[in-house]
């Protein structure tokens, strides 16, 4: 382990006195190192004027009590240089802000036993809080195809589209990771408590803000830079015009991440967001997991065929055949002299090539002519 | 009139003896010219060898019989050269051949007021013929509002998404063309006898096939071809992965005309085709009518502005204000200290404008301290 005690004693300080995803705070903590920062922040008159709120509670926070009392309960703070740091959240340095939100947290508590760095291939799932039943089926099957692919996926644990991916993933037999805007030791929807209890005790639960933090509606958007960072590609499975999936979807852009969406019916309100976003480009269709892990996976390693209709009768027949069969009528039946001069062939071939069509149900006699059956028309 | 009217009678002859969109035969109308091809054909032994049906049927055709009987019944036969005729269907020159049709048809016969060459900004509606009523809907609502921009709507008269197509465009007082595989003065479904009247004495109905003609398989696929020449854009509403309509697209694209898709349930099968099409980059995705005038004006002809949420109680807040709202809690109360905290503001200040969000009804004070309302976390 190469973090000083010293190093993580200072991040947490800063976890404790700085809100999530605050863009002047990590900046400069990854400019003068966290004690650096810290002592500054002790001693510079003019940056205590500038973060009034975070030199206040410096004097209050006891940062070694709460690493401790989480260690305790099973909480770990894992922070940049650690073994299980997951490495890709560095981008979150050059990748500027959203909404006064942006910079690499000073380090992540986490509860559970999978490792923060073994994210490295994850995809993200999210959407609307408020889903359709349709995009809770889309979202569970998708989730349940990436994870069964071995590829965990990434929510925020709300209602809606977070809670279908996390339990598709579930259902799968896959990893599954809640990225959460309150403490992981907080249940937010408390309604989700006995999932977050699950995923803490299975698979991980992660949070930017220290334990015993609330959901504040700023500590959301800081939380879908992380969703958008830790994962190699987002998928936004529903989202109105104005849902917090599309907050995610943006920083998966600006991070250079893969975005998805998948599309729902025009007249349904909880797609707008996602149509929005692919017709702007700002994400690729997809139509389930499959298309999925080949639009996150290296070139060449997921290749998805495209979805074949079933073979048809017509498919077996040979060049002649067919030529044949595309000159018999669908409606009035034509007599074989017609479709001789249609399909351009001899009379007495056709004739020959009509019977048995005729013998495979694809066309039929009838008293002025020749027709196709239902089943030659397919 | 430019057009000889010897060289009329030799491109209906042509009509009359070759199927529509034979590549081979209108390839050397082009290069011969329609006299001196049909000549080859009668003289050239090879040829006739190469175009048996169609050099069988030369001895027999009355071209000139023909012309009379459709001009006395109200169908004209509009070739190249004519003032009426529409010039962007000479792009199937180039465009080579899908399904062993293609090339610039030798004619078009033509019923109905409206003129071939105002189609140059029309817009084609596609799709399957067994749509879904969520398809209907779409079809017929984007038809609407593309004819109401003046756009004619072009369509193959077919059941389902042609149908609705149609009818969506007559529902807006808008124009609209029906393009047959069968001949202008057949009814093909018979279920559309009325609407294929309505059009013809109202609108247009074209075919490249001679009055008469059958609708045969194979000319579905060369009447495919017209209803992509003839329009600015595609539009494929509803296509399983088989559709016919996805022909369509696909002679639009080798065309360079705009192409677009509609996009459905993905649980839906007759959305699969389009969907294909949109992820594969054949299609941009289309919410509606106004995407479509927007894709294919000319730059800034039409500017579709992004569907924008309704304003929310929080988009008329102050900075400071909504500062203070992104820190009150969404669930567990929190007193103004920490409100004051995470908002990075004075406590003085933060309880100022707590008591003027309280009014606006955005947060509540309960015994414990602030939250926001229900109207608040909008």
């Amino acid at each position: 382990m190469s973090v000083s005690e010293e190093e993580r004693v200072a991040r947490a300080t800063i976890s404790l006195v700085a809100e999530p995803g605050d863009l002047r705070v990590l900046g400069l903590t990854r400019q003068f190192g966290p004690a650096g920062f810290l002592e500054v922040l002790r001693d510079h008159a003019d940056l205590r004027d500038t973060f009034t709120a975070a030199a206040g509670r410096l004097a209050t926070v006891q940062p070694e009590r709460v690493l401790a009392s989480a260690a305790s309960r099973g909480i770990r703070f894992v922070v940049p240089g650690d073994a299980e740091w997951p490495r890709q959240l560095d981008d979150l340095d050059a990748a500027g802000a959203l909404q006064e939100r942006g910079g690499v947290p000073a380090g992540l508590w986490v509860r559970g036993p999978q490792r923060l760095d073994e994210l490295a291939d994850a995809v993200a799932v999210v959407g609307s809080r408020s889903s359709t039943t349709y995009g809770d089926e889309v979202a569970g099957d998708l989730a349940a195809v990436v994870g069964a692919a071995g590829r965990p996926v990434v929510s925020g644990g709300a209602f809606g589209v977070d809670y279908a991916a996390h339990r598709g993933a579930v259902a799968a037999g896959a990893s599954t990771v809640a990225v959460l805007a309150c403490g992981v030791d907080r249940a937010y929807p408390a309604a989700h408590r006995a999932m977050l209890e699950h995923l803490a005790e299975h698979h991980l639960v992660v949070s930017e803000a220290p334990p015993g933090a609330s959901p504040f509606r700023i500590r959301f958007l800081a939380r879908n830079r992380l969703i958008a960072a830790l994962s190699r590609g987002t998928v936004v499975v529903e989202a109105a015009l104005r849902s917090g999936a599309l907050n995610t979807a943006n920083w998966a852009e600006r991070l250079n991440r893969v975005v998805m969406g998948t599309p729902g019916p025009l007249t349904s309100v909880a797609s707008e967001g996602v149509h929005q976003l692919i017709r702007r480009g700002g994400a690729a269709l997809v139509t389930g997991g499959a298309d999925v892990l080949e639009l996150v996976g290296s070139a060449g390693e997921q290749l998805v065929t495209d979805a074949r209709a079933p073979e048809q009768p017509r498919d077996r027949l040979s060049v002649r055949a067919r030529q044949v069969v595309d000159a018999v009528p669908v409606a009035a039946p034509a007599p074989s002299e017609s479709v001789a001069l249609v399909a351009g062939l001899g009379v007495v071939e056709v004739d020959r090539i009509l019977s048995g069509l005729e013998a495979d149900g694809l066309v039929e006699l009838l008293p002025t002519g020749w027709r196709l059956t239902e089943r030659g028309r397919r």
